[in-house]
């Protein structure tokens, strides 16, 4: 059965070649994508392609590229290898893409996710020119059923010149049902309070509008998702996630969050698949998560019936997960919701539900700030993402990490950050294998003390220790935060210049 | 007219000397005041005493201090000089306390003001035995009419154990309908949206409530707030005003933003004085004011009708400004609302109505990171305050400051900030004397060279460049944010060994 059932939008299907003609050189393209998922498979190939020819005849061919978050090879890779992209927000985790960045060759705006929607309605990111974003179906009457990501695509459809549409057939059909799109946003001074009280609730439509008009082509493809292979966690894992589990029952028996606990929301990878492993061996029942993305660590949860339901933006699972998902897809119906990344990460949900938010980092300080996009101060690794979102408006936020890198020769826990992105008035816990560090209320010398004893490996303690002790010798006057400001980053110029810290 | 007109809390009037008899060693103690402005006159002085006289027997007696914001030298200053204090949140102004603060003799607690009320109810700050709260007066029913700010005092009277009211026959009695208390807070999964689409929107009552059952004693005082000298702008800040005028009057022409503006939030001092200031001789009209604290650029404002109305959670005016609000208090009836800073800082709230924040800082560096809070990286000066609310969720945030202090010895602008309260992520637009940097939509590098040449003072300019450009050279597979780490801090360092950068 067609996938494009549309009158009028039929009339533009047509390949991607000829599709790719609607984009030029210097225009700004909003892509569809979100951790590799819900990505346009066949444009960005069809433009590097483009690109390339120009660069052969000697002529410039660049654009902005934005999208939800990141997307995959065939997408971010492919344009970052024909050198064709000038500028790119709001998240990448392409290495073609990142290493580009990184030589100075594309300039990266690290934005907020929550904020990568409002800022280009406020016009700070100039004029999008065209909307190039997957849909699993076109519908009768011009509506369009999202696929395996939202991200920004409701805002790129809105606010493109042009648009491209590209129905892959390998998106479930059966996703119509799946997706909550909030139509209510507006500019201030118009803005209205979004009436969600419980993370499941609907306040939006199953679809994506577009207006048929500005639809320049209609492409079909048949290609998975970008998908990551699994790998089980790791003891270092293990023991983050028992933590973790003990701090939670700790705060439950407390009397401050409740037995079913509160709406979760985890970062993607090892260590946050660990955690929620280790949530299906607990006590804890009927829970739910607010979150980005969906990981195969939450769809063992719903399996298992201890995670009631998930609302995300996104999914971010490995091919495993991918099949499990797609082989009982109608079993998950009204247990999943994705949403637009605005509202997913929305700051205002984020506090109202009380989220329980747990992040990656790359490294922390002794006094809690967090360091969660960049090596050695300089060199970007992926970006923020939804980080800020989750962490400043939670009830309770972790932020989660092995305690040394590169065999031991990088500390996580380094006596002043390179880079800050989450700052000590922001940190509540810290975690690493070897325990957790619990900030709140505490000042920043008091926090120094429990995140060295607590959390730091042992092989790094007495360093900072001593750094501790020497900062506050030194300067007894000015010790809310004591740092010896000649060596406060010298860890990190020992590992540029040795390969450890 | 008497001001206690309740029964029951007529019976509790004592004086402040009884009453302190209620605070023992070990308390934590909330105590009312913003600003300056509503803290309590009579049993911080009391409570020097009783700690004096304790210390003299040999005996500890040390208080947890938690307030609204900054109070006045006859309270946070008493306290602090009796050495009573062992720790303090959320926010602090006062000279000596800073000073024990920074000798590592109190535990500060520097929080988002936004989070210091919903932290404690959950539990993160440990029990508040005491709720020391002055208000204009007691009704028959027993509620409160506040006085000069609402800071934390809901959250006070709500949670703590025993409550000593202060009722100041100095706060004028005509407050009465200035104050808008809301009521609808909950823990979560109970909280609701906050109903709030409009700056002077009603969403709670004019009064504060208490249980009778709680209030240990009631003291009458009749002393006036601690308000500072007025200081006329300097040229300095009327040129900082010019560049941020302009910028308004351009984004109004561009259409980003309405010919009323949107709300407008200001912190304290002179340079947002001088903002306020050439507002008045300026085309807007018809604007209106969300913001933390009502300073004397504000009333002038109202004066001549330029403003419409002021939502905000305190009063910060000189004594003149004060004398002209008391003289014609009935003329701003209905014009002021003061809210609780929960509500007054709302990120939700700050978000939906677009806000247009303007705040001071000690310093930025080329990348737009952004210290509020600390002076060379280790001594607090006061505090991170509602900056963090306002500027996360704004339409548009400006951070003003002179582009040099200390006789032209310290740029305001360096390599990289000793300490971070505002990230990359979340700074937009920064101001000095010499220009304005908009870094909407800018990678690292186009902000530095924005800032380095706008911003900077001229003296300091080439120094800016050359470490921008060694940064760049140095490791070009590395130049997202380009830095030298051995000499990122080195111009604190130059700062703390000779006095100048």
């Amino acid at each position: 059965m067609s996938r494009i059932t549309c009158p009028v939008l039929t009339t533009r299907v047509t390949t991607a070649e000829v599709a790719v003609e609607q984009i030029g050189p210097g225009d700004n393209v909003g892509m569809s994508g979100f951790t590799g998922a819900g990505y346009p498979k066949a444009i960005p190939t069809a433009l590097h392609d483009r690109i390339v020819a120009a660069h052969s005849r000697g002529e410039d061919f660049r654009i902005g590229l934005w999208t939800g978050a990141s997307t995959a090879p065939d997408a971010d890779g492919v344009l970052a290898e024909a050198g064709g992209v000038s500028s790119r927000l709001p998240y990448n985790s392409d290495p073609t893409m990142r290493d580009l960045i990184n030589r100075g060759e594309v300039d990266y705006v690290d934005a907020h996710l929550s904020h990568s929607a409002q800022h280009m309605w406020f016009g700070f990111y100039g004029n999008l020119d065209v909307a190039v974003v997957e849909v699993a179906a076109i519908l009768p009457n011009g509506l369009l059923v999202p696929g395996s990501s939202v991200g920004n695509n409701k805002t790129w459809l809105e606010q493109a010149d042009r648009v491209v549409l590209e129905v892959n057939h390998w998106q479930p059909r059966e996703f119509e049902g799946f997706h909550d799109v909030y139509y209510g946003a507006a500019l201030p001074p118009g803005r209205r309070p979004i009436q969600l009280t419980d993370p499941m609730e609907r306040i939006g439509d199953p679809y994506l509008r577009v207006d048929p008009a500005k639809v320049v082509a209609v492409v079909e493809t048949d290609r998975p998702d970008r998908n990551s292979p699994f790998s089980p966690p790791d003891a270092t894992s293990h023991a983050i996630a028992g933590h973790v589990l003990d701090f939670l029952s700790a705060e439950v028996a407390a009397g401050r969050i409740p037995p079913s606990l509160l709406p979760l929301q985890s970062g993607v990878g090892n260590v946050a698949n660990a955690v929620l492993a280790g949530l299906d061996g607990s006590d804890f029942t009927d829970l739910v998560a607010f979150t980005e993305v969906l990981q195969d660590g939450l769809l063992d949860l719903l399996d298992s019936g201890t995670v009631r339901a998930v609302s995300a933006t996104s999914f971010g699972l490995s091919d495993v997960g991918v099949e499990r998902f797609r082989d009982n897809i109608s079993s998950y119906k009204g247990r999943i919701l994705l949403r637009s990344e605005e509202i997913s990460n929305h700051p205002e949900l984020v506090r109202r539900l009380g989220v329980i938010a747990m992040n990656g980092m790359i490294e922390a300080d002794i006094y809690g700030n967090v360091n969660s996009t960049h090596i050695a101060g300089s060199a970007i690794m992926n970006g923020i993402g939804g980080s800020g979102d989750f962490t400043r408006n939670a009830f309770l936020n972790f932020f989660l990490t092995p305690s040394t890198a590169k065999g031991g020769a990088v500390s996580a826990f380094v006596p002043m950050v390179s880079h800050v992105d989450h700052t000590e008035h922001d940190v509540q816990i810290i975690v690493s294998e070897h325990g957790l560090a619990d900030l709140r209320g505490l000042s920043p010398r008091a926090r120094a003390l429990r995140i060295i004893t607590n959390c730091a490996d042992p092989s790094f303690r007495p360093a900072l220790l001593d750094y501790f002790e020497r900062a506050q010798a030194a300067r007894p006057q000015a010790v809310h935060t004591p740092h010896l400001l000649d060596e406060a980053l010298s860890w990190h110029q020992r590992l540029l210049e040795t390969g450890s810290m």
